[in-house]
């Protein structure tokens, strides 16, 4: 018998990339937009350094945090980048940032605990939370609140629902909004969490990815935030399974004892290549030259083709876009979309069980041509209603 | 705040590693027989499979349960060697075994439930289990027992806790004792779980190294086991993080469902060369040898130094020794011994909360001449007393 616990819903992206890779098997001509991946492979010098470690063949277990090296490059790294300084000591490398959430959910909450989520959101959010048996709150992330959380949306949500809100988990840029968190917003929330010794966990693995808009990280306002990121959206590493964590100093210890028995560590060789990835920024921002370029496009022809985007294209790679005007059942629709003309995307049901039947969420982390063309048998195959 | 359930021990084979890896950056001349993971690289195939995906350049996010190619491996390779049947679709590839023993847990108790583990036994069951509020019935495996979990054990240690026992969970061969539980003695097992309803999770990641007794799976005797393996050991895999899981047909989806949330997928370059891997046998039975050959030159000379060795060293590369005529603080014992004479060993408090302080674990998965050289400096150091 299956525990209570794992009656969680199934991660419906995952659904569409498992149907869609069945299809390109059987030699379909599939269009991608459902799953947030870049189409480009790692950076050059981190299949380089991949390459290399491989000639050097050991890999094993490393310190369950990481190699120190990489620890330190991505302090250096925050110095550099975003003038912030961080202990090397407070940084986890991670499983990819799932299991950064993961480690977090358990290190900082107990059974029943409330979290407070946005709506829409990232379904790993909600799934795993409950799965690890506490509440979640989700808030309502639309126009009103500028698709973020604010303090007034969580005291609402507090009241209406009749619980303490125990965390804060936000991301910024959000899934699948698109949603750009400013510097003052971000400062606001997590000067609301450190006054209430709520924990606040700030999800940022699409930084590198922000079009419009201010590119803040957490730990310019606070060092009781969990900041969580990671190698798989910007630095183009999705399936090497590698990421990382900022912790409170005083939380370190606590969260190294759960990863030395939960995880072990992170895949020795993607953390060789990562440590290679954080140098070639160069190579990266020309691919992110071309998700501009795809966003650039698709705010103008999304809507031409019958699509109206509802959420600010700030950052990330999601557009997400109004299917209401054809159907209320949006994972109906991308089933018979992937069925008919071969394009997979994500249905709004994913990020929000209210009311994601209206909603698709595209991803332009493809090519030029994938997207265009895309965007071309979406159009001819909608029906011309509007 | 750190969370109640955060609460647990640390790995300290995993504190040992970091202390040892602090000392050889240092230019020390190490030995480290405390982390169980063998000294010799993946198999020239897997690292040319890794090598050759490298050139084509791009990997991403897999199906969960991960690449249908490795998974048909796997059954195949349950078919050619064990003559057992398992349908691909049951093969679930995770990241590492851990990977595995989260999922299982969460899939397969609620909070609150009792699941049995063997004391000693490999303390991340332990520690996970308590993380995710799961109730740990530490049942005694010793000479009385054959080192092994038997029914009668279990419905003692129900009696005597007054509690139901809702998972059984059983290591063969078995960290840190050796020991091989045989064709029977599992068989027994698996009927008497099945015969109450009682979920039986198979930890079958020292498969290929048994040297004394009946290596046997769990699926040769019931198709309701959840099956633990892993391409960490025999396959010297630790770094790339990949193993298995083979599940009840019934349970497929609701793992499914956990493992996308939870994991997204294992990594795919892991997953590639974890295929190949498959096909090493040849190169893996000649590490396989030198590990015989440790074992049997350490059943000889531990006693000749002092250190009685207190179970079976039937399988994995364990070797259980007494330390109680030295010191009850295995611990101290263990960071003395790395201080003084720079030999890596796990204290057996890692194992068994109760009387590990007695006992040490030391893995012989090194060179020859390492374990060789380990058991020479031990016996100069340790004081002639016997």
């Amino acid at each position: 018998m299956p525990s209570k616990r794992s009656e969680i819903d199934s991660f419906l992206a995952m659904d569409v990339l498992a149907e869609a890779n069945r299809r390109k098997k059987a030699g379909r001509p599939v269009l991608s937009l459902a799953v947030g991946q870049p189409s480009h492979p790692a950076p050059d010098r981190a299949l380089e350094a991949a390459r290399e470690a491989l000639e050097h063949g050991h890999l094993g277990y490393t310190d369950a945090f990481g190699l120190q090296s990489l620890r330190e490059a991505i302090a250096n790294d925050y110095r550099a980048r975003m003038g912030v300084d961080v202990n090397p000591a407070r940084i986890a490398v991670t499983t990819g940032s799932s299991a950064g959430f993961n480690l977090a959910f358990l290190a900082l909450f107990d059974a029943g605990d409330a979290v407070a989520i946005a709506r829409p959101g990232y379904p790993a959010y909600r799934n795993i939370l409950k799965a690890l048996d506490l509440k979640v709150v989700e808030v309502e992330a639309n126009e009103r609140h500028e698709f973020t959380l604010t303090p007034e949306a969580l005291e609402e949500a507090e009241r209406a629902e009749g619980v303490t809100i125990k965390g804060v988990l936000l991301a910024s840029p959000a899934n699948p909004t698109g949603t750009v968190t400013g510097r003052a917003a971000l400062k606001r929330l997590a000067d609301w969490c450190e006054a209430r010794g709520t924990a606040f966990i700030s999800d940022e693995i699409y930084h590198g990815l922000v079009f419009s808009g201010e590119e803040a990280t957490a730990l310019s306002f606070t060092d009781e935030a969990v900041v969580i990121n990671s190698f798989s959206k910007y630095y183009c590493m999705t399936g090497w399974r590698v990421g990382w964590m900022v912790l409170p100093e005083k939380l370190v210890r606590v969260f190294e004892q759960l990863a030395q028995n939960i995880y072990i560590s992170a895949p020795e060789l993607s953390q060789i290549a990562a440590e290679a990835a954080l140098d070639a920024r160069p190579q990266l921002d020309g691919y992110r030259a071309i998700y501009r370029a795809n966003r650039d496009f698709l705010i103008k022809a999304l809507p031409e083709i019958g699509l109206p985007v509802v959420s600010p294209m700030d950052g990330a790679f999601y557009a997400y876009v109004d299917v209401s005007g054809y159907s209320n059942d949006s994972v109906a629709f991308s089933r018979k979309m992937l069925a008919e003309i071969d394009v997979a995307a994500t249905p709004g049901a994913d990020f929000d069980p209210l009311t994601g039947g209206r909603y698709l969420r595209l991803s332009y982390a493809g090519t030029e041509a994938e997207i265009r063309q895309a965007v071309e048998r979406i159009g001819n195959w909608l029906p011309q209603k509007r």
